[in-house]
C-alpha cells in the first residue's frame, strides 16, 4: 500500500480559480497573472472576478460594494464575546476563529443554493475586517468603530482600525496585498474549507475550519517573524554604531552556521521566485516612496541583499529566494500593521479565496474522504474488570430525557 | 494528470486508532473488534486507550475520570453567547460549532506539547457534552444544569439533559453508542481536523473545523431522517387501522418506484454488514426489553425487515443492508433523545476520536498540501476601467494605523 504523507502531488480537483507553478514560478488568479491583477485591481473587483469567472461591469461593481458594505456589522452578541476574549488577552487569530464562528449561514431553503451560497459569502468576505478591528481596539482598550459605508473594503478596515480615513497609497498597498494573497492553489486552509463543503455543511463551518488551518505557524502563522531578524540587526547596529549590512553579515553567517532556520526564504512550492514576492517588493518599493522615514525599507532591503548573498555563498546548490513573508512584513508594517495583524490580515484577503473555493466545492459536490492504513494492535481484548470505572449511578426507573 | 476526485482510495497517513475494513465488514478500535468493545467498556476507557494505546490501571481509570470531571464547566462568556444563540433558535450543532469555538487551547510554552496535547484532548472532551446540554436547556427556555461531578462522562451528560439522574440502563446503552462511534478511520470530519493540525494548528481550531465538516448532510448530518420512515409508516397505519407491515410494504414500493434515496440503508465504505449496525442492534434490543413500551423498537424492526425484503427483491444486484443511521436512530430514541441531539451526540462521541487523531497528527508532523488542476483562463486582462471601483478616499497625510 502505497502511502502519500502530505498528499504531496496528490491532484484532488479542477479549479478555475488560481494557477499555481512553483516550477515556473508563476501565479495565475482569475485568469490574470498576478504581476498585472494585484498592482492596480481593487479588492472588491477580484471577489468578483472569483466568484463570476469574469470582471464586474460598472454596475456590478456599485452593486457588489453596495451589498459588501450593507453586511459589515457585527451581531451584538459577537461583539460581547469578542469583548470577553480582549479581557482574557486571547491571540488575535484566535478572536477571529471565535467570531466568524458565532455568525449563521443562509437558510438554503429561502432561495437557490447558488444564491444563498453567494449572499454567504458577501456575508462572511463583510464581516471578516470587523470582527478583526473590532477585537483589535477592544484589546487595546479602545471602544470598536463602525464601518463607514462610503468606504471600500481595504480602506474601510483601515479606518475600523486607525479611526481615521487612511492614506490613498496606503489603501493602494493594501488593496495589492489582499489581491496579491487572496487565493493560491490548494493550500491547506483552501483545502479545509473544501473538506468541509464537500459534507454538503455551510460556508461559515467551512471559513471557521480554514482560519483553524490558516493559524498554523506552518501556514499563515508564519508572516509574523520574516522581519524579526530585520529588527534584531537594527537593534544590534544601534549599539554597535557599526553598519546595518556588516550586522547582518555576522548575524547570517552565525546563523547559518548554528543550523538556524532563516525565516523570510524559500518556499515548499515554489523552485525559483515567488512571482507574490516580486509584486510586494514593487508595492514596498512604492509605500516607502512617499514615506518621510523610510529607514525600516532601505534597512530591510540591505538585510536581504547580504542574507541572498551568504546563502548563495554558503549553501550553493540551494535557490533560496526572498518569499512572500518578507516582502508581506515590509509591506503590512509600512502601512502600519503590528505583526500580530498580519495573519488575520491574510485571512481577510483569504476569505475572498476560501469563498469561492467552497462555492466551486458545492457545485462539484463530491464527498472528500481519503483512507488511511492501520498500524495498531489488532488482538487487543477488554480487561474484565474495565467495565464501569465510574462512579455507580442510582438506578432510577428509565424516563425519556427530553420531556 | 490524474484527478483522485474525493480521494477515494488514497492512503494519506498511517493510524493506530482504528481499522475500517469495509470489504469484511469489520472494525476494530483501538485493536479491539467494536462487538467486545462496545457492549462492555465505558467511554473513559475508551478515550484511555485511544490516547495511550492501553487500557488504564484502575488508579489511571480514577485519574482520567477526575480530570474529565474538573474540566466541563463553560466560560460564562460561552454560555452567555449560547444563551444569545438559543434566543435566534440557531440549530444545535452550529450553537456547537460556536460553543467550542470559543474555548482556548493550553499555552504549549508552559510544558511539553505531548502534555499541552493531552491537557487539550481531557478539555475539550470533557466541554463537549455541557455545551450540548446547555444549549439544548436554553433552547427549551430552561436553565442549564451545572454537571454533577459524581456521575460519569455518559450519566452526566444525561443528568445535565434532563436534570433527573439516569437509569443504568441508559447510561449503558449511551455508552456502546459512545464507544461504537468514537472512531471510524479517516472520514471527512477526522481528516479535517488532521488537515488543520497538519500546520501545527491548535487542538480547539481542529475540532471546530471537525464540528463543521460532522454537520454536513453526507457526513453526520445523516441519522435524523433515518426513522422519519418508520414515524411516517406509524402514521399511516393509525389512520388506515392496516399493519405496520401492509403500510411499510405500500410505502416501500413506492420510494422505490418514485427513485427515492432510501434513509437507513446502504454505506459507502461497507460493502457488506456495517459491524456498528450489528452492536448497535443488540444495544437497542436490551435496552427496549427493560422499557414498558417498546412500540417503536417493534415497530422499526418490522418496517426494516419488509423494507430489506423488497429491496432485495427490486434491487437484486445491490447489497443494501440496514446500516448505522438506523440503528443509531432507534437507540437514541429508546434513551429518549429527540432527533435534533443524534447529530450533536455523534460530536460527543467523535470528539474522542478526533482529539486522538490530532494528537497522532502532531506526531507525525506532516503539513497536508494536495495540489489541484487549473483548469481556468489564462490569458484574461484587466480592464482599464476596473482600477477604483469604491469611492475615492481623502487623501490624508499616511500615519502608522495603530499609534
Amino acid at each position: 500500500m502505497t502511502i502519500t504523507r502530505g498528499l504531496e502531488g496528490v491532484v484532488v480537483t479542477e479549479t478555475r480559480l488560481s494557477d499555481v507553478d512553483g516550477e515556473r514560478g508563476r501565479l495565475v488568479i482569475g485568469g490574470v497573472p498576478v504581476e498585472e491583477l494585484a498592482p492596480q485591481a481593487c479588492f472588491e473587483d477580484v471577489l468578483f472576478l472569483l466568484w463570476h469567472d469574469r470582471f464586474p461591469t460598472a454596475d456590478e461593481q456599485h452593486a457588489l460594494h453596495a451589498a459588501l458594505a450593507a453586511q459589515r456589522s457585527l451581531p451584538a452578541a459577537t461583539v460581547a464575546l469578542l469583548r470577553a476574549a480582549a479581557l482574557r488577552r486571547v491571540p488575535c487569530m484566535e478572536a477571529l476563529r471565535m467570531g466568524v464562528a458565532t455568525l449563521s449561514a443562509t437558510d438554503p431553503s429561502a432561495g437557490t443554493a447558488a444564491a444563498a451560497g453567494l449572499a454567504d459569502a458577501i456575508g462572511l468576505v463583510a464581516r471578516f475586517p470587523t470582527v478583526v478591528a473590532t477585537y483589535w481596539r477592544l484589546r487595546h482598550g479602545r471602544e470598536p468603530i463602525a464601518p463607514d459605508a462610503e468606504l471600500g473594503h481595504a480602506a474601510n478596515y483601515l479606518y475600523m482600525l486607525s479611526g481615521t480615513h487612511p492614506d490613498v497609497a496606503a489603501v493602494r498597498a493594501l488593496e495589492t496585498y489582499l489581491t496579491t494573497v487572496i487565493d493560491h492553489g490548494m493550500n491547506a486552509s483552501t483545502f479545509t474549507a473544501r473538506v468541509i463543503a464537500s459534507t454538503r455543511s455551510d460556508m461559515v463551518s467551512a471559513l471557521v475550519g480554514a482560519i483553524g488551518a490558516l493559524k498554523g505557524p506552518l501556514h499563515g502563522g508564519a508572516p509574523g517573524p520574516a522581519l524579526d531578524m530585520v529588527f534584531e540587526i537594527q537593534a544590534r547596529a544601534a549599539l554597535s554604531r557599526r553598519s546595518i549590512a556588516e550586522e547582518a553579515e555576522e548575524w547570517i553567517r552565525a546563523a547559518v552556521t548554528g543550523g538556524a532556520r532563516i525565516m523570510g526564504f524559500g518556499h515548499r512550492v515554489y523552485k525559483v521566485r515567488d512571482p507574490r514576492a516580486e509584486v510586494l517588493a514593487a508595492a514596498a518599493t512604492r509605500l516607502f516612496d512617499g514615506l518621510t522615514d523610510a529607514r525600516l525599507y532601505a534597512d530591510a532591503r540591505c538585510v536581504e541583499e547580504v542574507v541572498l548573498r551568504v546563502l548563495h555563498e554558503l549553501k550553493p546548490g540551494r535557490r533560496l529566494e526572498t518569499n512572500v513573508e518578507f516582502y508581506t512584513a515590509l509591506l503590512l508594517h509600512g502601512i502600519g500593521f503590528e505583526s500580530e495583524l498580519f495573519t488575520p490580515t491574510f485571512a481577510i484577503a483569504r476569505a475572498g479565496g476560501w469563498t469561492a473555493h467552497v462555492l466551486e466545492q458545492a457545485a462539484e459536490d463530491r464527498l472528500i474522504r481519503p483512507a488511511a492504513a492501520y498500524v495498531g494492535e489488532r488482538d487487543r481484548h477488554c480487561p474484565t474488570a474495565a467495565t464501569p470505572a465510574a462512579p455507580a449511578t442510582p438506578a432510577l426507573e428509565c424516563e425519556a430525557v427530553m420531556a
